[in-house]
């Protein structure tokens, strides 16, 4: 398991598009990739123009090869994409541990 | 709900300590923390030296006046802060949308 974590800087003007974008790009296009196992949609608060995408994937190169040099990818950025106001910062993350309070 | 990301650079050296202190820290002190909800620690892959804490609150205030205004933040921040590299950056999300592959 490998976690995707993409941040993403919207224009106010865009914030409800973009939203309603990634909704349909994740049930349309995203869900379908091999590999894919969940993400969320995050919204910040210090920076209120910059969401963030965390991207579950089974390994990393489901993501960086499976997915990104398909054609699901153009079709995902195409739906996505056009309410992007700055090329997205995306780095990749290993699970260590996790502790949820009983 | 809100997630506060931290990110913090160890130098390699003190990667395992690094690990081991979280773990301390978070089962002897984060945990006691009112309004906290979970905590996952992963590992930068292509920043290799770069951790991040996804930690779960009930609020933001929760964190940002009742933990960090607590004794408790002074003990957590003794257990892990002396492998910090760099001061941390601490920003926080809120959840809009989660989508899970059926």
């Amino acid at each position: 398991m490998i976690l995707e974590l993409a941040f993403i800087e919207v224009l106010p003007a865009n914030h409800e598009a973009f939203e309603a974008a990634v909704k349909k790009g994740v049930e349309e296009v995203l869900s379908r990739a091999p590999g894919f196992i969940a993400v969320e949609l995050q919204k910040g608060i210090e920076r209120a123009d910059t969401y963030n995408l965390h991207i579950h994937w089974e390994t990393l190169e489901d993501h960086t090869v499976g997915f990104r040099e398909s054609e699901l990818f153009g079709q995902w950025r195409a739906i996505i994409g056009v309410y992007f106001a700055n090329p997205p910062v995306v780095q990749h993350w290993s699970g260590l541990w996790r502790y949820v309070k009983s």
